[in-house]
C-alpha cells in the first residue's frame, strides 16, 4: 500500500547500504553478492557499511537482494529458428556444467516483447543475461541499461548492438557472406540474388541507400549485406538493386521475389541466401519453375542443417559454431559472476563453407 | 540463521492463515490468489482466517505468497527439436494475449534436469507450468507432484503421463501412426521398417515384449508404435524385428540400421520414422546407397517441415498441429488460473498426413 513506512526492524536493504556507502546500488549488489568487479577501496565501504547497518542475507531474502540465484536469463529472438535452438543449448550446457540453471524468453523479433523479458528476467532475480537483441540503436536499449543498472551483467549473443559496449559473442558475418559470394563468383556467376535484404518496403536505388537502410536495421543483416557488396566489388561486379530483396522475412516472399528476379530480362543464375527461410522459399521458385539446381541455379545459403545434406543436390552452406555461440556466451558471462572484470569486446567466432553441390557454372556457360 | 524466531510484527504467512483456517496451504494460495478451484465453503474459511489475522498481499512478498506473478514456467524435453519450438511459440502466443510472460527451460530429455526446472520454476513463483515430461512412470514425477502440491497447476503437453491425472494435450499419435503405415501397405509393402522404437539395446524378439519395452519408455513412442503394429495386423503383415530399430535416438544411428535393413535378404522397401532426424537418418542411407526414394524406397515420417516440401521428391510426412498443441495447452492452464476446475483429462488433437510424392510401389512390382 502508498505511504506505508518500513517497519522499524526491517532488515537493511541493499540500496540502504549503498547510500550508507556513498556508492552505486549496483556496487553494493556486486560487493555484496560476491559476483562482478568492484575496486578494493569501493568493496571495503561496502563491507564497512553493511556490518554497521547489521546487512545479513538471509534464505527468504537471498535472492531478492544479492543475486545470487544460479539462473541465467536467455532472450532470443525466435526459440523456433533452429539457429537459436542451438544457440540455446550451448549455454544451458556450458551454465549446467557450472551449476547454473538457465531460464529462456523468446521475443519473436519484438522489441516491446523483448523489454517486457528483460523486466520479467530482472523480476525473477536472473543472476545475469545473455541477450540476442532486436535492439538496433541506443533509443532501444533501455531495457538493457536497466538490467546492468540493478547489477545483472549483460552479454549480446549473435547480435551486436553497436550503442552498447558489452562484451558480444558473433559470427564473422561480414566474411563469411563475401566467401559465400566470391565462389559463386568464381563458378562464373555476375548475376547473383540477394535473399534477404533489409525489412523496408521499397529497395533503394542506390547501394549507399542500401547499406543505411541496412545500417537501421539488424546488425547481422547489416554484416552479410556488407560482405555481398564487398565480393562484387572485389571482381567488378556493378550492385543492381533489382537483385536484392528487401520486405518481410517470410519464405513465400523469398519465393516470389526469386521469382521476379527469374523475369528479369538479364535474369539471376545464382543466389545467396541469408537465413534457412530464404533458401527454402528460394527452392521452392525453382521447383516451381521447373529448374534445376545447380544446372539452373547456383545455391548457396545460412544455416546447414542435417536436411541441406539430403538434398538433390546436397546444398553448398555456411555452418555457424551454434553450440559454441551459446557456450562460450555462458563461459563470458559467468566468468563475470565469478569476479572477472567484463572484457567489453567482440568475440568473433569462424563460420565454415561446406560445399557440396549446389554451387555450378551459369546456364550456357558449363 | 537457524532459530530465529519471527518478529512479532511480521505479516501473517499464507501457512499461517491455511493453519489458521485448518486448510492445505495449497488452497489458502488459491483463494488468495485468486485462482484454481477452492469450494465455496473451504473459500469463505480461508478468507475468513485472512481477515482474522491481517493477512494482506503487499507488493514485495505478493510473489512469494499468492503465486500470482502472471508468468507461466514451461518445460519443453529438446527446444531443439523444431517441434517443441513451435509449440512454445503457441503457448507463448496465447499467454502473451492474456497477459502472461512465459519461462522455458529445455531438459535434453533428461529427467534430473527436469526435476532441476520444476525447482526453479517454483522458486520463480509461476503460477502454472506446461510440461513436456521425460516421466514414464509414478517413481518419476515426484517434482510434478511438488508443483501441483504447492498450487502450482500442471498441464502436460506432447507426452502424457499415465500414472498423473492431469490435463493432457496431445495428438493422435497412435491413429497418425497406423493411416502412414496403412498408406504404406495400400501401395503394395510389405516390408515396411520402423524408424526408431524403444532406446533398449536389443529388439525384443516377440511383439509382445516389443510393446513392453516401449510402455516402459516414452508415451508418445509407445503410442506410434502401437500405429504401426495395428496397420500390420489388420493387413496380416507378420511382426518382424529385423524390421524394427532401437537404441538412442540419433541421426547416424538411423543411417546405419536402415543400411542393415537393406542388407536383409528379403530387404525393406518402405520406411515410417517416427522423427525428424529418423527421416534424414534415413535418406543418408538411401542416397550411401545410390538409391532412389520413392523408386527403391517409400518413406513416410514425422514430422512435416519446409525442408521436406522442397526435397527430391517432395515428401509424404505427418503434419502435427504444433502451434496449436501450445495455444490449447496455454488456454487450458489459464482457465484454470482464471479459476475453472481442471477437467483432468485428454485433449487429443488431429494431424494430418501431407501427401507428396515419396511413396510409389515396391520395387519390382510399379
Amino acid at each position: 500500500m502508498s505511504g506505508e513506512r518500513p517497519r522499524p526492524s526491517a532488515p537493511p536493504t541493499i540500496s540502504e547500504v549503498a547510500a550508507e556507502a556513498g556508492v552505486g546500488r549496483a556496487t553494493a549488489a556486486r560487493t555484496l553478492g560476491g559476483y562482478g568487479y568492484v575496486s578494493p577501496e569501493l568493496k571495503e565501504r561496502v563491507l564497512a557499511a553493511a556490518e554497521k547497518l547489521g546487512y545479513r542475507a538471509n534464505a527468504l531474502a537471498r535472492s531478492m537482494s544479492t543475486g545470487v540465484t544460479h539462473t541465467l536469463g536467455v532472450i532470443v529472438a525466435d526459440i523456433g529458428n533452429p539457429f537459436f535452438a542451438g544457440v540455446v543449448r550451448g549455454i544451458c550446457d556450458t551454465s549446467r556444467a557450472r551449476g547454473f540453471d538457465t531460464l529462456v524468453v523468446s521475443t519473436y523479433e519484438r522489441l516491446d516483447e523483448e523489454v517486457a523479458a528483460a523486466n520479467v528476467l530482472i523480476d525473477k532475480r536472473v543472476d545475469g543475461m545473455i541477450v540476442a537483441s532486436a535492439a538496433v540503436d541506443h533509443s532501444s536499449v533501455g531495457h538493457i541499461r536497466t538490467a546492468l543498472d540493478r547489477g545483472i551483467p549483460v552479454v549480446l549473443v549473435d547480435r551486436a548492438v553497436p550503442s552498447l559496449d558489452l562484451d558480444a559473442v558473433v559470427i564473422d558475418n561480414r566474411d563469411a557472406a563475401r566467401e559465400a559470394v566470391e565462389k559463386l563468383i568464381a563458378a562464373g556467376h555476375r548475376r547473383i540474388g540477394f535473399v534477404w535484404g533489409p525489412p523496408v518496403d521499397k529497395v533503394p536505388a542506390t547501394r549507399r541507400e542500401l547499406i543505411a537502410a541496412a545500417s537501421r536495421n539488424l546488425w547481422t543483416d547489416g554484416e552479410r549485406l556488407r560482405g555481398y557488396l564487398d565480393a562484387l566489388d572485389d571482381a567488378g561486379i556493378p550492385f543492381d538493386p533489382e537483385l536484392v530483396m528487401v520486405g518481410p522475412k517470410v519464405e513465400k516472399r523469398a519465393a516470389r521475389e526469386v521469382a521476379r528476379m527469374l523475369d528479369l530480362p538479364d535474369r539471376v543464375t545464382a543466389l545467396f541466401c541469408t537465413e534457412t527461410d530464404g533458401v527454402t522459399g528460394a527452392l521452392r521458385a525453382i521447383r516451381a519453375r521447373d529448374l534445376s539446381c545447380p544446372g539452373d541455379m547456383s545455391l548457396i545459403g545460412f544455416d546447414d542443417s542435417a536436411w541441406a545434406a539430403v538434398m538433390v543436390p546436397p546444398l553448398t552452406m555456411i555452418e555457424q559454431p551454434v553450440h559454441q555461440l551459446g557456450s562460450t556466451a555462458a563461459e563470458v558471462l559467468l566468468d563475470v559472476l565469478g569476479g572477472a572484470e567484463p572484457r567489453r569486446e567482440m568475440h568473433t567466432l569462424r563460420t565454415r563453407l561446406v560445399d557440396r553441390s549446389s554451387v555450378a557454372a551459369p546456364p550456357g556457360r558449363a
